[in-house]
């Protein structure tokens, strides 16, 4: 038996979205209402209750990970997920393409993504190519553009360590920040923020005179002509997915860091034309996809993004609009396969995003199961106070496991 | 968004309290009622399922702690919530005052609790405060009463241990226990169970012929003759809940444990006249106190203990009367500043304490959060059974982070 695990990222919500109900409950939604009625639902805090998750560690608990023992940062998600080759010993980082302006007190940041560009990283990351640190040596600097202002970075070398401060100083009008090793008795530390600095400093050097750059600001527009480091990380330590449950597994992404901790647990990628992370994804490219590759594999996660995206953006209406895509153009091409008694399917959120908040809260989500070994329960709708009633109950993490658990691939735990 | 945390102590109970029913479900609350409809509710386990909990790890759980890693001990926490400063290196006891008589096997107790002594507290504390210690150098001793026969006490010197053995026997007829290293290679446990030994042998010689103990003896009362220790504790590494969450709480408790593991937890006391610790404490005068202090504070931590009192005591009638008065009179001022949209409150206990039982017992307890982040649920009324069906399902202590939570103060787990 087969399994679709879907992630809408920040699903849940609150009373204050959309006229006392949450976006979900605004949604019309058949095909969801259709599954929870042929399935089970419930509510899952996806790491624990009261605990506001990040995107990354949300998702390594639902697909079966302690992100307490585990998670070492973004950034090595972000450089795996954008496909840099990341291996034990490299430091990570999440990267904007930002505009600074120079002044007394050093380079000030004026955006810090750079107007959000949306043409030209192809040549902004073959430009960053030329990096080659000098003040700091043996250290290899690898870079790749994603989209619009995002990038990843890792360094490489040896002696480095993921200890050090960010350069992104979260605010505009204030210098970039000096990254400094967190602990000053640690020469690699030392070392790894001497690297950022200095590739901090030829980033500007090299990005400022770029024709791209002369374009941009005789349009108006802010310049990408610096880059900002977050996220610092190292590999962490993630006992493959396959070794666990002995079966192979599919990710279809978007956005870097999904693509990028599915990677990490030992998933494979599958590209799908349209799939952008944004509100304008091709939902039904992503449905044809999952089901085709359920031929090679034993399950597929899909990631889609957009939910959390309107949630970011306060935009109620966007939220609800795209969920009912979901529900359309993603879910509805399951039902028939899961009605015929052929998959197993999980649907869930990996947080809240509230309008009102426009950040992830730390509330439980709704999630739900179906599939022909799925013991029905009294639900007839799909959403969060649904949820709340549902046969499921309320319990933390474990998304993926529970589905293949389903599916009849759960390792026994003892004799 | 501000909130009220409101824990009542023992609040849960069995069906055997009152002709079935729990003293909450015969109760009558209108209040609470209201608020389970424009709230939800649900259980919670206030350390985990099937774990019975004592007052004080109940309390760093509901905090947002993990008992099992942060507990120390009980002593500390009396210690600190009598006004004892305490450092890192005392080692700290919860006290009783207790009547000894001298027999061939030494100090036999005849009353654990000096038959709960209602006045003199102060005449004892001063006249213990004479207690030097000679044959254990270097430890100075701390002793401050507190209501009836309660008090705590701490030691301070270099080189000590809280791995000592207690010595208060727990029965009567009985010697004084002599406190014993728990670990007979450790020097500090070994000295610090010297002194301890020490001390109490000084109480009793001090104590006996005070003018109190006298006039007791002359009235037919067992006189306070003698200190029994338990509890030995070192402060607890906690991370101050304002470094978690970056806002300020206070506390209102009457009894000394509650207020001394909020402060030691990072709140700030605030005195209430009128709140005893027991079942003829001010409800109104806490409640007012509450609301006023969320001038100053982000929130406030309410605690009560007159249903535990009621339960220890056995006495169905007392608890669910007291429960009728925590409606009325502390949450009934809530209701409207809930309603408004203006707070968001807590309110739940720390365990059962079953009237049959007459002490803890590990069912879980029934929860309730309302304010505008909440989403409601079906619930009509506040009680055990209607919890079981309540829409936030069931969880494991966090109630103080989901308050802050909804009042959209979490820190991010991740990125």
């Amino acid at each position: 038996m087969k399994g679709i695990l879907i992630i809408a990222d920040g699903l849940g919500g609150r009373p204050s979205d959309l006229a006392g109900e949450t976006c979900l409950e605004a949604a019309t939604t058949p095909n969801l209402d259709r599954l929870a009625e042929r399935g089970a639902i419930g509510l899952v805090d996806p790491i624990g209750p009261g605990t506001r998750p990040g995107s990354d560690t949300a998702h390594l608990s639902l697909l079966g990970y302690n992100p307490y023992e585990v998670y070492t940062g973004r950034g090595v998600f972000e450089c795996l997920g954008i496909g840099l080759d990341v291996k034990k010993g490299d430091v990570c980082f999440r990267v904007n393409f930002a505009s600074v302006e120079e002044s007394n007190e050093g380079l000030r940041v004026v955006d810090r993504r750079a107007g959000r560009i949306e043409t030209g990283q192809k040549e902004l990351e073959a430009a960053l190519s030329k990096i080659k640190l000098t003040d700091v040596k043996g250290v290899e600097v690898y870079f790749r553009a994603s989209t619009e202002h995002r990038g990843a970075l890792l360094l490489r070398g040896e002696g480095l360590s993921p200890w050090i401060g960010e350069t992104d100083p979260h605010e505009t009008g204030v210098p970039i920040v000096r990254s400094v090793p967190l602990d000053r008795s640690d020469p690699a530390a030392e070392r790894t923020a001497a690297a950022v600095n200095e590739l901090t400093r030829q980033s500007y050097e090299i990005l400022t005179g770029l024709e791209i750059n002369r374009k941009r600001i005789a349009a108006g527009k802010p310049p990408a002509n610096v880059i900002l480091l977050r996220g610092s990380s190292e590999l962490p330590h993630l006992q493959p997915l396959s070794s666990i449950y002995g079966v192979h597994g599919a990710v279809i992404a978007g956005g870097a860091l999904y693509r990028g901790i599915a990677l990490a647990c030992g998933m494979e990628p599958i590209e799908v034309e349209g799939a952008t992370g944004g509100l304008d994804t091709d939902l039904s490219a992503k449905a044809a996809a999952a089901l085709a590759a359920l031929d090679r594999y034993d399950y597929v996660f899909v990631h889609v993004k957009g939910t959390d995206n309107a949630g970011h953006d306060k935009d109620a209406q966007a939220k609800r609009a795209f969920i009912e895509r979901i529900d359309r153009e993603l879910i509805g091409p399951l039902v028939g396969p899961v009605e015929e008694g052929r998959i197993h399917i999980a649907f869930t959120g990996d947080h809240t995003t509230p309008i009102d908040f426009g950040d992830h809260t730390d509330e439980p989500v709704p999630v739900l199961f179906a599939g022909p070994n799925v013991l029905t329960d009294e639900a007839r709708r799909f959403s969060e106070r649904a949820a709340g009633q549902g046969g499921l109950g309320r319990f933390s993490g474990r998304v993926l496991p529970i589905l293949l658990g389903y599916c009849n691939w759960s390792p026994k735990f003892g004799s």
